[in-house]
Order: C-alpha cells, then structure tokens, then sequence
C-alpha cells in the first residue's frame, strides 16, 4: 500500500486482511491513528479506557502476524479488547460501545467471529484456549495458532495458574502474551507481582517461574515498540508448542493524564479528548452511592471495633473498601483476582476472633461457590459477606449482572441473606452484625445512589430474621426485598391504595418472617413477591416454599429477573430489559388489584 | 519416659503433650505402632489408607515439636488426618471412623479442638492457615505457629496457588509441609507435578518456583526419616515468616501391598491386616455402578463418534473417567484438581466442534459454579457434564454430599438438567446429547449401584423436556426426579394404589415438561415432588414456580433433603438422617392419601 502521511490509515482498515496490506514500517502510524480513535470515542461514550490504550500496539502486531480469526484470540480481560474490535470490522458502530443494542464492552461469541471467547470476568483465557488449541491437535490442524493475551492481575489468579499447569504438559500450538502492567482496575498484589518486578529490574535470580511450569519463555520486552512486537510475534509464530511472551506495557499509554492516574483513567467517565480532563458530574444533591456508604460505614464500625477486618479482592476502588485501606492499612486486605482464597482467608480469621468484612461483587461470589458452601456454611463460621453490585449493573452487561446470588445462596444451610431497602438498612446491619454473629451472612445491595440524603444516623441494632410492615391493606401485599422495594413505595404512593395494598420490606430472604408471613397469608388474598434477582429459585420462590410448607394455597406471583441473559445498556434500560422496571412493576401490581 | 520394647507407647499417649514425653529415640517405634494401629482398624473397618500411612513420621513430629492446639495445624486433604486423630485423644474411639455417630473421616473443627478446620475438600489449607496467622498477627501473638499440611496434588490447584500468592508478601508465622507423594488419589499431573519431579531427580535447574513466589523454601527431605524431619522441623520453628518444608513420602508406606497399588488402597474397603490382601465382596448378581455404566457407556460411544472427548479433574478412577482414558487415552484427560479449569478447558473444546463429556462430582462442580455462567452457559456452549455422586454420598459425609446441585444450576439460563432413573436412561441420555445438543447439559446421578441387571440394552434417544408417565392415578401426583424414583415406584407396588396414585418420572428438573404439568394439574387434586436434593430452591421449588406462573393453587408438598447439612453414616444411615429414606417417602404418600 502506497504511504502518505497526510491519509489516514485507519480510515482503510476494516480487517485484519487490510491490516497486513500495510508495509512494517507504516504500523507505528496507524498505532497513533488507533489510539486517538479510542480516546476520542471513548472520551465521549464513556468506556474502558487504560487497557486498550496500553494494547495498542500488541493489537496491531498480533493482527498483523497472526491468520484470525482461523488462528484463535482470545482477550483476557476483555476491557482491552476495544482495539481489537475496532481492527476487526467494528470500526463504523464502536461509538455504540456499551450502549443498547449497540456492541458489548467485552469481547462476545455472538457479535462477531473474531471474538473467540467471551471474557467479561478475568483468568478464564488459558484454560478456553487450551481446549481450542487440543480440539485444534485432535482434528489435525497442525498449523494452527491459539493466543491468549493475559494481564498480569488475571494471571495470578488461581484458575490461569491451573491452565498453565496443563498447558505445560501438552505440546499445544498456544502463544501466552503476559501483558504486564502492573496493575488490573487497581494496582496488581501478591508475591506473583513482585517476582515479575524482579524479572523487569533484573534482580530475579536465574530461576524463571514460567520455565518451571515447563513453557518456553521469552521476555521481557516493551510492548509499545511495534518493530520488536512484530519481530518476537514471527518468531514465535514459526515455534511449535507451549510458549508465554512477557510484554512490558503501560496502562492509558498516550494519554498523560491516563498514564499518571491509572486506577481513575481505568473507566474514567466523560472527558476532554486532548486534555484527558475529566468533565465534572453537574449532578448535585444525590444521595450518596451504596458503595460509599458501605466504604465510609466499615471505617465507623473498625475504628470502634478493634477485630474488624476488611478483605477485597481487587476491587478496593469500585466497592470503597479503599476507605478502610487509607484509613487502617493494617486491617484491610486487597487480595487480588482470587475469590476463592478471599473467603477462605476469611474464614480462617474468623476462627480466631476476627470480624472479617469480605467484599465481593455478587457475580463474582460465583468464583467462591463452594468455599462459601465447604469452609463457611458447613463450619457456622461468622463471615459477613458483602455482596456489591447485587442486580442489574447496566453497561458491563450479562458477564457482570449480580442477579443469581439470592438463588445460589439460599439453598446453603446456616446462611442468612440480608438485602437493605436504603443506604440506613445497610449501615445499620453492618452495625448489628460486627457486635455479634452465630454464623454467615450475606448482604446485597446494587450498583449506584441510594435513596437518602440523611443516611448517616445513628445506628439501630436490625432484629435478625424480622421483616417490615411499610404499608397496611387487605387485598393485596406486596412483599419487596431489597432497594426495588422503593419502587413499590414509589407506586403505592402513586396509587393510593390505602387500606388495600400493603407493603412489606422483607429484609431477610433467609431466614424469612415465618410469623409475619404467616399472618400476611391470613390477611390478604394474593401475594406478588418483588426482587431485582432471578426468578428461578430466587426469594420469590423461598416465598412459595414456604406457602407449599405450611399447606397454603393462595394465589402468589413472583416479579423478578426472568430466566434468561439480560443484555447490556444504562441501568434503566437493563431493567426494562428484564421486565423489571417501575412502569412494568406498576403494570403488574394493578393487574393483580 | 522409661523405654520398654515390649511396652506399647502408643497405649499411653492421649494427646500431644503424652508424646512430648517420649525421647526423640523412641519416636520411630512409636511410628510402627501407630502404623499397626492404623492398618488394624482400617483393615477391619475400612476408610481412607495409603494417605495416613504415608504421614505418620510428619504426625508424630509436627505435635512433637510444636503446641498444639495453641499452634495451628490443617490437613489438606483431610484424609491424611487419621494418625491426627489418634495421637490427639482420639485413639479409643478410631473404631467408629466414618460411621454413623462416630468420628468423620476428615478434620472437623466441631469434633475436636485439634483439628482447626475442616478439609474435606482440597487446596484450601493456605488460605485458611494464612488467615489464622493474620490474626495472630493482628492479635499481638508473635510466637504462635501456623502449620498446613498440603498434598502435592492438592497445591497444584488453583486456589492453593492464590494463597500461596498472597502468603509470599506476607510476613505471617506460617508452615507449608508440602507433602509430595506424587499422588493424590489417582497420580498427580500437571507442569507443577513434573517441576517437583525434577527437584527430587535433582534435575531441576536453579530455579526455584517457590523462591519466586518469595517463600522460604526448604528441602526436600526424606519424610519417613523422623530424626531428620523433628531436627528440620526444630530449625524452622525458630524462624519467622513464611516457610515452606518439601518432604518426600510414599503413599501406603509401611503396607506392601499398598505402596504397591496406591490407587485401589487409597480406601481398599475391608483387607487382611498382616497380609494387605483385599476381602473378595461376596455379593454378586447385582446391578452395575452408575460410574461403571457412565465409563463403558462413554467409552462405547467415543468408539463411535470421535468428536468425543473426556475430562475428569484428578478422579479418573472414581468416575470411571479411566476406562476411557485406557481405551482412547488421546481423547481422555484427567487434568488434576482443577475444576475451574475443567469446565472451562471443556468450553473451548466445544467452542472448535468436540463433544466434551466432563464428568466432575457434584460437590466439587461447586468449585466451578462461576465457570458454568459464565464460560458456558452465557455463551449457551454445548458440554456435557456428568455430575457424579449426585444427591447424599454417605461416609464422606457433608463436605462431600451432592445435594445442592439442582438449586444452583436450576437457575442458570439456558441450562439442561436431566436425572437419569436408572443406567438406562444414563445410558440413553448420553447417546441423545452427543449426536445433537444445543447447549450445556448436566446429567446427575448417584453413587453407587443402579436397579437392573441387563442395562446394555440398545440406545434410545430421550426426547428433551419430556417427563414419563409410570403410572396413572387420579387422586396424588407423585413427581420423581432421578434415582429416587424407584423407591416410589417400589412403594406405590406395595400400596396398590392402582387408579389413586399416579407416578411421573420427570427426568428433567430444566426444562419442565410443561405440557404434562398442565395435565397432571387438571387431573390430580394434590402433588408431591420427590428428589434426593435440597428442599430449598430443587426440583420441588422448580414445580411450585410453575404452578404459580400458571395460577394454580393446589397442594403441592416438596420431599428431599431439608434445610441442614447431614452428617456421615451409611448410604441408607445418611438417607434416614435427611428423612428421604424409603419408610420416610412411604408415609409421606400414605399421608397424603
């Protein structure tokens, strides 16, 4: 392809196949054009920012060398794919990113053939590619190449060490890209960080972690430096078997701004393209988000209470528990992306005395199923769970939405599962429970502002296993449980319905209110159960068992998230998606009056 | 103490503070001793072997050179704990190992003040050790001790791997006695298993992985030799910070025949104590295992169709995995304890046009509940699982009972659930998913033996979502999933209830054969579902959602596995415990009549 600088190159680029028309020399070129192409629509959309930056040119290079999509990628995690889906076809709707309807925030199966594999949570690359790189071995595909990029936040992770673990017995055609940052949403941890550090100073030994787990190694080198990338990448490429290429890369790469504040610039809102200034949120006067009362309330109870404890792993920012680390380091832990070992360190502290708060976003509690089961549950022992981002979360979509919890929790015996109506429920339980606790408790409460701008009173003891009268009737009672039930206030209001409707706030979907319920079912004619989690075995359905239990045949109607995915878009959208939005709710309370 | 050869040490120690005063001369005899005593009582009342034969040297020294229970102790896996229990005031009462009322066969907090966490399930040692030494930490204790015994098999999964992560940058009292046998119950995998190989071959390089994860890395050492291992064990204990001991053990050590055959005498059942030699089982004529019908079935049909593949993480021999593993070893793969791994190896596989069947335990699938979200039914990825020792498992106990599968899969989109009532139906559902599957499948079913003598009967395909009339009635609606069926069909013999009670085997818990829902609805007057799962959000809760989505109110009554975790015992001790025993079931139906 001819070379003019004043012509755009991106401009000709719609796949990879355009891509390899260019000559080696113009690809540091389109890198510039790639760069400023994200940092314009993403300035303006809002969107993952730091990782896509940092990528830019492995993007390029690995496009550029490699034959996708017949030679599989697979991006992990998937916020650093946004180049990636701008080189292969997206370029035209990348200003729909994150938006409904438009395309997904993460790499996704459906949305296009160069997605290999959907990685919306992190560390899952080496262990689905490895299986593409065996069925590619089985079928006789010889020359096929099978590529993961992996940051080094997710390759700490216990489920990418078990895929290295395999990967290096097998004589796969598998190409790890250890894109080394340093950081994931918050700065990397653990002694995996500091060996890699060691390798990027040259102050590690000779030993070499990779070549111990038997992978042919090769690194570090900078991986902003397009000539060496495409060099390594052929290389490689001509090299059969298991091998791990340690790039060194910088997070928001290009833009200064990005590049100083890596944990803000990670998914920094709307700002300035040239600058990188963030535009100020002209919203005042809101009630406080969820996260900040959780954050700013655990450093209330621990500077009173000398056992508290606080645990994240990797989100200290995005679920406040950096409050507590700013303000007493030595009892508040980020334990990077390990979920498993976040609850069962947990546990262990517990055992000893400990009151230990364990953060973790309700659709990442998934990655800690049975340690919650296996080394909580079955042991009684008294870990407070907090479970952030409960519900619907809007544009990170079906990878992250926190729907299932109530589901998968409440079939655990010795479980309690507590979700506040408000940001004053939430303070006041985590008060309650730090004084005393005879065995586990989960408490979840969504992504976003709550609903008082007063929530900072004084605490009030919540009498475990007790639900709320909010509203008294006679025909109807809608039993709400968590935040959704300001929803129902909302209506109720709206309706007038005084006298017919009642409303409870059922505060505990184990153990549930079996006097008030019992009560309730002599009362009313029908019941409507409303959750913002799924319907399938959700708190609806503890509502129906305990009916079918105490031989009650009402008529009982659960509102809920129905028994599919729900796509991405704002949080409002994601509600109307699921059905489970205020108007729907509304539609469903009248129809049953 | 006076040492006497022909006196029994063993017979005056009931705790650790007995054998402290034993001259470190003495310890070897008492070694024999405590191995005789072991084989004796295991020989005659069976459980787990070759692990506690192997760690009788390290038993005896770690509670003669440290405090416990003031220092801390765990046992991954828990099965390498019997020579624990004896030691620590446990030895009279060995006899009742594994059965019903007496000591688990695994750690149990609740059991004794020694054993300081439950381990039925692997590779959760370090997360839990390392939160109890934080705590000292937190708590001032400075001297106190913070010991784990971990299996090679067991710290090669993914979640001993975050702890030891976390552990590198710490500075906490605390021990790993990476106990390497090269086995965990069938031999252990991976780059990590070679890496140790390597390092007792001392034809590992310089490296050393555990240095690179900045731990104190000593050995390794003869694990029998117990001067050598209380004289390291002496040096380690006056040092600080995190330490890990690499000793070398044989599996069985001590019994021929099970150094010899360390799979079969991992748990032998019944043998001849002097001798080793197995008890032949004399019944006969009885219908096969569920595993050994699972294994050939899939083995038959792999012969067949050669996109098949099989997975099994570390339990080859227990899921019968093997039989394929033998016959087609280049399609089957045990890739260790690994279940995230697993699950989502078999995803990528899928993703190129294999047939994964990955068979895992019901209880362990929990360690991969994220992984079924997110990388397979998020993506709606066709793999076929295989849940093993589905429903309650008996002398493995509550760490090990398969109960709550059906409440956290159920609610999982695009999910299949299916349970066979017999092999042939295991048989039959196993030819229809890989000739065609559009998604994920989970087939559970239990252990042990099935109901008919003549299973290898020609493939039928099972229509998706259909249920099965067994018997037509007119009054009750008995519902059964799975297995438990035929106690219902064995009790509505007995009853005659010819024209009264009608039997449905429903094979599907996802989805419900809706159409005969809607039929058995309209004729019967009262239901009642039957499953050998959790009352709270199972099969039961499944039938309640779907009469209430179709507003009907009649009686439906759940019976299954109530609220609680159920303790050890036999198969049919355990059945009694949770209340789902076939007398138990009779009543119920009789009741309802």
């Amino acid at each position: 392809m001819f070379f003019n600088p004043l012509e755009s190159l991106l401009a000709h680029i719609n796949s990879p196949q355009d891509l390899k028309k260019l000559g080696k020399e113009q690809l540091p070129f389109l890198a510039q054009e790639l760069r400023d192409f994200i940092i314009k629509i993403v300035a303006a959309k809002e969107g993952h920012l730091g990782a896509s930056l940092g990528v830019v040119e492995l993007t390029i290079a690995l496009h550029y060398v490699f034959n996708t999509p017949e030679d599989k990628l697979i991006w992990d995690v998937g916020h650093q794919a946004y180049g990636h889906k701008i080189l292969t076809g997206r370029k035209e709707i990348f200003d729909t990113n994150r938006q409904l309807g438009g395309i997904s925030g993460f790499p996704k199966r459906s949305e296009s053939e160069f997605d290999d594999f959907g990685t919306g949570h992190s560390s899952t690359a080496i262990s689905a590619i490895l299986g593409m790189a065996m069925a590619s071995q089985l079928q006789n595909k010889l020359e096929k190449q099978h590529i993961a990029v992996v940051g080094d936040a997710s390759i700490a992770s216990g489920m990418a060490f078990e895929g290295l673990n395999h990967l290096g017995v097998t004589d796969t055609n598998v190409l790890i890209v250890l894109n080394d940052n340093a950081i994931g949403i918050d700065p990397s941890i653990g002694a995996f960080k500091k060996y890699l550090t060691n390798v990027k100073k040259g102050t590690a030994k000779d030993e070499n972690l990779f070549e111990c787990l038997n992978l042919n190694y090769s690194g570090p080198i900078d991986g902003h430096d397009l000539d060496l990338l495409v060099t390594q990448l052929e290389r490689l490429k001509s090299i059969k078997g298991p091998r791990l290429l340690h790039i060194i890369t910088t997070k928001g790469k290009g833009l200064k701004k990005a590049e100083e504040n890596q944990v803000v610039y990670h998914a920094p809102g709307k700002f300035d393209a040239s600058t990188g200034e963030r535009l100020k949120n002209t919203q005042q006067d809101q009630p406080p988000k969820y996260q900040d009362v959780f954050g700013h309330t655990l450093v209330e109870l621990a500077e009173q209470n000398e056992n508290i404890v606080g645990i994240t792993p990797a989100m200290p920012t995005g679920s406040s528990m950096k409050f507590m680390m700013e303000a007493i380091p030595e009892r508040a832990f980020d334990v990077g992306i390990a979920e498993q070992h976040a609850v069962t360190l947990a546990a262990g502290m517990a055992t000893e005395g400990l009151v230990p708060f364990c953060n973790i976003y309700s659709t990442f509690l998934q990655r800690a199923y049975d340690q919650i089961i296996h080394d909580v549950a079955l042991q009684n022992i008294p870990v407070i769970f907090c479970l952030d981002r409960a519900g619907l979360v809007g544009q990170d979509g079906p990878t992250h939405h926190g729907v299932f919890d109530m589901a998968y929790l409440r079939c655990i015996p010795n479980m309690t599962i507590f979700a506040p109506l408000n940001e004053k429920e939430l303070r006041n339980i985590m008060f309650t429970v730090q004084r005393s606790l005879s065995g586990p408790i989960a408490i979840r409460y969504p992504r976003g502002r709550g609903v008082t701008m007063d929530s900072k009173t004084p605490f009030e003891a919540i009498p475990i296993g007790k639900a709320q009268c909010l509203r008294s009737g006679s025909k109807l009672a809608v039993l709400s449980i968590g935040h959704i039930g300001n929803s129902v206030i909302q209506i109720l209001e709206d309706l007038d319905s005084d006298g017919i409707v009642g409303h409870y706030n059922m505060r505990f979907v184990k153990p549930l209110d079996s006097e008030l319920l019992l009560s309730i079912f002599e009362q009313y004619d029908s019941v409507i159960t409303v959750e913002d989690g799924c319907q399938t075995g959700g708190f609806g359905s503890a509502v129906l068992e305990f009916a079918s239990a105490n031989g009650i045949q009402k008529s009982i109607t659960i509102f809920g998230v129905p028994d599919r995915f729900i796509e991405h878009g704002t949080m409002m959208e994601t509600h109307e998606l699921a059905g489970i939005d205020i108007n729907s709710l509304r539609e469903k309370i009248k129809s049953a009056l």
